[in-house]
């Protein structure tokens, strides 16, 4: 995939004659200084790169940072995913930085510049994709990223790490089926979302595999917040025929499924039954008890780290693609249905 | 505050001389490598500081990172500090180092050694008490910090932003006595964190306003986690005679004892009013939504951030202390105690 380096040592004079600059500036680039421009950082990084510079691993000049980009903060598992690669990197000696890249669904330029001139141990990108080029230009600069929970599809050749989602989305439908429902509406995530994807796929094949025929008027779309949670969960429980158990897409989309319930007067699980997926700390401290399908987050995270980490020390692992897997937690908000539900 | 420079200039040289180092390691320690051992560093940084090289702001060798320290990572409001941070770094093209110091109360030597050697624009910590010698070293090499919520008292020359804390006890106190109840426990966070004192201080201001003895038998110290608040919440609802109302130090402990009146059959607000503190978001989502003190934390956060930021740029403060208000949110865990309460 990479360029061969020309088979000759440069000084560093050289190079610097070659990028038009001062040899103290190759030398600033080559100390991941940040008072590089990028335009010349990146003609110096290559010209480094062609004559074979940064070559050797181990002798890379690279910080003690991990890099952990999210997609957004304001999700309550983040704090499950910092702990878990907080812990990763506790005894290695590194220290963690946080981006968040919230305007688009991915880090842009200016996030790529930054990492370039930190020359971070590796990137760490929660739920972002990074488009072909920023890709190309960690990867140029030797800095091994690895995606946890990927959104889109990256790709065999993209480390990631994620979880069974469709196994727990067939695990939470077949538990409510378990149970005697047989309307079972499904409140998922973004379609756009490959683990909301997965989920629903999930949730389908349970209902495939018990003769129940799908049916899209009990399904629908959200973004993975509470609010959407709420008023999708109002449309469903508003249904002639409503649904007597759903399947949320996460945690925090369940809970607001649960108030859209109590605006409604219907009580959990009495007259709805609730599955969620994430099993924040929240899902054990609401009312009733929330049953969801454990992600293990915190574990994710953590292999997440030591994939790159080890990424970093080029040892390639076996496969580049880790499923940690999931498991469906009981709790007090799903029953069996009652024998003549309200229509 | 600081010791005078040397008022003459030195070159490299000769402080390398006196360090009984290289010039280049000189030249490493000004420039913040890593790969300098953590006495050399401290050794030339005090002969750099004798002699006036690091004096001037502005010129002074700091990387676009802003060090940004929890005492522990697990509270569920560490998100909403975190986008505090991010929202006031991203338009100063900083970036956040994020540490935890869980196993003691602040962070320790190995923690000021990588931070020295990252040279950050400044540190933020959260609730963490740094101790005389790690705050004088940081002090040495002109790396401002200001402390969030402190958890001791920093004392008048530490820079500082918390929130009302004793108001907010007040406030929460005085609602339910508003509402007429009369016997009102409290379930407070840990004795040695002064943001605990100040909320049990504000309840018991409020009691005594009110004509209402404090009784000891009705307050519980707690730990602000979940748990803490089921257990000690057991206790206070199995006591001959339990109180009407609570006021928890926290949400967690306010949804920790939700999940103990569960256990006891006790309705919420019918049989008992509750009252948390901080707003995270969750407490709008749990059943029924909790009546809370509203502490900014988002606020707070990008407050000491900015704090921060001024103090490195040489832009010294009217006061080092800023105290944010609390304010009161009424939703549903709280409302008239019931005529002839339960025994």
């Amino acid at each position: 995939m990479q360029e061969e380096p020309v088979d000759r040592a440069a000084t560093l004079a050289e190079i610097a004659q070659e990028a038009g600059v001062s040899a103290p500036t190759v030398s600033k680039v080559l100390n991941g200084r940040a008072d590089v421009a990028p335009a010349t950082r990146e003609r110096v990084e290559d010209l480094l790169h062609r004559y074979g510079y940064r070559r050797r691993r181990g002798n890379r000049q690279t910080s003690p940072l991990l890099e952990l980009v999210f997609h957004e903060l304001e999700s309550a598992w983040a704090v499950e995913v910092i702990r878990g690669v907080e812990n990763a990197v506790r005894d290695e000696g590194l220290s963690i930085v946080l981006s968040e890249s919230a305007e688009r669904h991915g880090p842009g330029q200016s996030w790529v510049d930054g990492v370039l001139a930190r020359r971070p141990t590796g990137v760490v990108l929660v739920l972002s994709d990074l488009d072909r080029s920023l890709r190309e230009q960690l990867a140029r600069r030797d800095i091994p990223f690895v995606v946890l929970d990927p959104a889109g599809d990256p790709g065999q050749e993209v480390p990631a790490v994620g979880t069974t989602n469709w196994d727990g989305g067939l695990a939470a439908t077949r538990h409510l089926l378990d149970l005697g429902h047989r309307r079972i509406g499904l409140l998922g995530g973004p379609a756009r979302m490959m683990c909301s994807r997965a989920r629903a796929d999930g949730y389908r094949a349970a209902l495939d595999m018990a003769g129940i025929p799908y049916d899209p008027r009990l399904v629908r779309e959200g973004d993975f917040h509470h609010e959407s949670g709420r008023l999708l969960g109002l449309e469903l429980l508003r249904l002639p025929e409503r649904p007597t158990a759903v399947f949320a897409g996460n945690d925090l989309q369940a809970l607001g499924l649960y108030e859209a319930a109590r605006e409604l007067g219907l009580r959990i699980p009495e007259d709805l039954s609730v599955v969620g997926f994430d099993d924040l700390p929240l899902a054990r401290w609401v009312g009733p008890p929330l049953t969801t399908v454990r992600q293990p987050l915190t574990e994710m995270a953590e292999t997440a780290t030591r994939l790159v980490i080890d990424l970093a020390r080029g040892v390639r692992p076996g496969t580049l693609r880790v499923d940690l897997a999931t498991s469906l937690v009981v709790r007090s908000s799903t029953a069996a249905p009652r024998a003549q539900p309200a229509a």
